[in-house]
């Protein structure tokens, strides 16, 4: 920790910092500059509160050295790790494609739409049963039911499934139904019981990322699932909310090089949700594939216009194998594959 | 709604539009400018489903009219509602004062904490229980303990009390102890089956606003409080995120007339979280008073310096004493009262 | 200038980084900690480029300490500084009000608004001569015919007159008509050749916060100003820029008690622009005033239906004469006057 | 335009504003709904302003219709724009890459530059002579002597040249210099009066985007270049403001494809200023080809550690040549060429 004392502090003030660190069993440096008087606190930081040293008078402000994510941390596993769901490797050298609709709607609609996945090239289905929804008006997700429907419907092709938790209650529920990948929206990034929870099963977690959550913000989330003994963490970057009003989200293309440099574990997007529009799908994709994403979760319906939900953001089956095919030939030229 | 068509509409693009605005059982108006056809449909809008309209051929963009908040919304409700808690009106000519520490910490702080809220001329006092904290390694509050110790300090002053909930599981735990204002928190603003649940107490909620929600999204939380049947719910401005690293969160008090408007419900705000600096938390408080606050929820902390967490933003009793002066006079400038 | 190294960065590396301080002529404070190595520089920082210590190798990251910005610093004027406007001190105990209207229109126009300002208790008037505009096709402003009619109108009632300048090349025409104030507007902030230009006249300069600037580039903006030699800077917030759709902008009260703290020069607010609407501006205008700004820059028009220029963010005569009434009220109330 | 009316709008209120758009020679549509009632005017929208019309009595809310850009909208040129400089052209089916370094500093320095750029495969060469600096303190660009240096190195391969124009008053030099593209950077988006002169002029122009301007913002931008006469205008997103700090910009691939609808002129990317760092650059300019850009404009130094500006975001040669080549295979995978 980096203390920077105010211009005309004292040498009390000076004093009783370096009194505070020394009682949390650390040493300070003191570095006298001509104008500024800098502390620094050398031994673990965690023992350390930032909040504190910053009310104690005279400091000007306070800077933290150390990450606080530890187990998320590139630095503890530098080869970067695959999470093998079902046998399909997420992380290295192969890209992976979720396929599948917003929410699950009827038993005749996912047929179609894992018949569409499959058909496409995609190794994984995703499907939504429990829906959060700004209005709550608007269709809330079929439930229960729906897992079934999206269990049936990918288990004939024998496709892992991908589908959204959003209440502590349900987790038993996932964990009977054998759902391969929990996946935790963007709202509940930040929902700590929910992170906990999930940290204490075996399941691969999909992470979404918070509609204005930092990067930071984010291994922190993580680290509360891996703290719980789960590291089948998945970093799902889905669009950040910014002052653009032309699309929904600004898809943040920087965060995938960023997080692969912090973090050993996976990061796939979701292009689907970023722009909202189906015509901007495959424009995100194909950025997120040649700036080194490890997968892509997207939206796919077997008719678009008649979907429940989003049906403006969905593409249809043959445009989902069309883009497939590109994704390929993008990571061919990034030396990946697909 | 409102759909503008694309430049080059087709007569059959039009007639397909109109077909499922009348399916829906709804009228269509077709204006035909000299460059655009704009098709307004009359009736109503909720039963139609904007994005299924954005997907149809030869759609440019569609706009809603009407808004998706009902109970919420002053239109159901001019004269605006004042929310009694244990005989205190919120929401009316006087303004109310919550003052209290960050996180309960042991039975002396919270003696001298309900002192200090008391001798400041606060109404009630808040303290939390529950804490949510960015990392997992961070002090998460003593939980119900925490519960015990503040409704034992407050009550020997009679003050209601204020402290949040995270966890839908701990909702009965909440009613035993009777908590008089339950909080939602800011990074909960749209964790919908937490709404849901506080939706069926009778208890009065404080609804944080989301760290990047907009005015319409925060509506909308409330409005799924409000759909299960409890309307006695308090808005409360604390911050926003931007761009700006000098402070923790931009105080948005723009928001505050903006919901005056909008909603027959009370506003209140919370300075405190806002900046991030106890220097900075009298000048947010004024603002905010000025701007039409109905009411205030700050930190005080018997000695901050030693506060457990957010140690940086608290006031001390005798500055809280100073701040309840200042705002009075300024209630006062403004037609009300303290 | 602070730099921490790697996690696993070399005795080589750190050797490399000791030698670029010492070349650059100032003095090394190694710190090893159990995991990191931080180094200080101390000395001039002025000296250090952060970004060529950024790329140096085993460098994680560079913090610089001090502060780039000098003369307008409060370091430098711990008093405060008061703005002399033709005898009318800003940045004092008085809080003075600027009116007038967003466009210079006509005669008539601005006769009656300078009574109206005259009126309602403000002490210089406001005018827009050259108007900056998002399209091309919007009305531009009425140029030098403009100063005109303004500098006509406010010397009647002997009102100093504030108005934009957007080009380098009108500075010889501003001073030829004594303009008492040269507004910079939000999208200029950081046109450098326009701040150097007006830091070698000799008149006040209201420099308004870009869009998105952040309070450290603002007060670079200012010093590019005041390194010209002009230190009479009155900084102006307007709203900033965020992801809320619900109103123009978003008024950023935090700024105001920052600002006071990092700068020895006057802040004032333009409750107008923020909002962008007639019926928000009382609100705005009262939270700035309790927050502790200087002055409060804003919008009246003797007609504002029939304003040619932004008419729905216009107050009319009477409603200032009301506000201004409140203003001085809550002035008051936080010890100052009006 | 559609105007829709307050909940309680009364008949005379609805007259009125009907009778001000007649007066305006426009017609009206009166949609009845069974809760609200919505005006559409039907005609030349251009002659209305929409504030005059938000301050009506009764008026909830305004919606303008027509877009605003005329000139630079793709409707007046369907098939797309390709802007030849000096033969090379821009906007086709080949992608255009501009190396070079930031700013301009020795003839040796720009020697090696232009090798290396010619070397790795670029089409241009850019390096800036004038330089925006946050501080007015930091180094501030060669000047005229910098262009001649900057054309001197390029002559030597046949290599055009792009280069910033800060001031106005500077423009006659450029055209002097002959320069090829003249850039007009993110802090000058919105000088208006410098995109009016570079509207006289018949020299492509780049125009980056601001660091918060909408999209529909630098389309207005754009559209002063335009109704000045010069249409040989080029879009450059170089990363927007948003709330992230764990890096400069976010820079906003979603501009690519939706640029490409609105406008019928070319889209390139800056992968340098976006991330601010020279390990983030490959990943970003990778996905802008693989999103549909135009083209690339990077920068390297034939020494990144030694720059005087902005060490910290060059590429080397090396690297710059191994990421045209990535460029190039991504850019077969979309199909296109380079």
């Amino acid at each position: 920790m980096i203390i920077v004392m105010q211009y005309h502090a004292s040498d009390e003030e000076i004093g009783n910092v370096v009194a505070h660190i020394r009682e949390a069993g650390l040493q300070e440096h003191v570095s006298r500059g001509s104008e500024l008087v800098i502390i620094g606190a050398i031994g673990d930081e965690d023992k350390l509160d930032q909040a504190r040293f910053e009310v104690l008078p005279g400091v000007e402000r306070v800077t933290r050295v150390a990450k606080q994510y530890k187990i998320v941390s590139r630095v503890t596993h530098p080869a970067g790790s695959v999470i093998k769901i079902r046998g399909i490797p997420l992380g290295g050298e192969q890209i992976q494609i979720i396929g599948g609709p917003c929410s699950v709607e009827t038993p005749e609609q996912m047929a179609l739409a894992a018949q569409g996945v499959f058909d496409a090239g995609c190794s994984m289905m995703r499907g939504g049963a429990f829906k959060p929804r700004t209005s709550p008006y608007a269709f809330q997700g079929l439930g229960v039911q729906g897992l079934e429907y999206l269990k049936e419907a990918a288990g004939r092709y024998n496709l892992p499934i991908v589908t959204e938790l959003m209440d502590v209650r349900m987790l038993d529920t996932f964990m009977e139904y054998d759902v391969d990948v929990i996946q935790i929206g963007a709202r509940n990034m930040q929902n700590f019981d929910l992170l906990k929870e999930v940290g204490r099963v075996n399941k691969p977690i999909i992470l979404k990322r918070g509609l204005s959550a930092t990067i930071s913000e984010w291994l922190m989330a993580a680290e509360y699932i891996a703290a719980g003994g789960n590291h089948n963490i998945i970093f799902c970057e889905r669009g950040i909310r910014t002052f653009e009003t032309a699309y929904r989200n600004v898809l943040d293309v920087t965060a995938i090089p960023v997080l692969k440099k912090e973090t050993h574990l996976p990061v796939i997007v979701d292009p689907s949700h970023a722009g909202g529009k189906a015509w901007m799908v495959p424009a995100l994709a194909q950025a997120a594939v040649a700036a080194g994403a490890d997968g892509i979760l997207v939206e796919m319906h077997p008719n678009p216009c008649e979907a429940w939900c989003d049906a403006d953001q969905a593409l249809s089956p043959d445009e989902l194998k069309s883009l497939v095919t590109t994704l390929g030939a993008i990571a061919r030229a990034v030396g990946r594959s697909l």
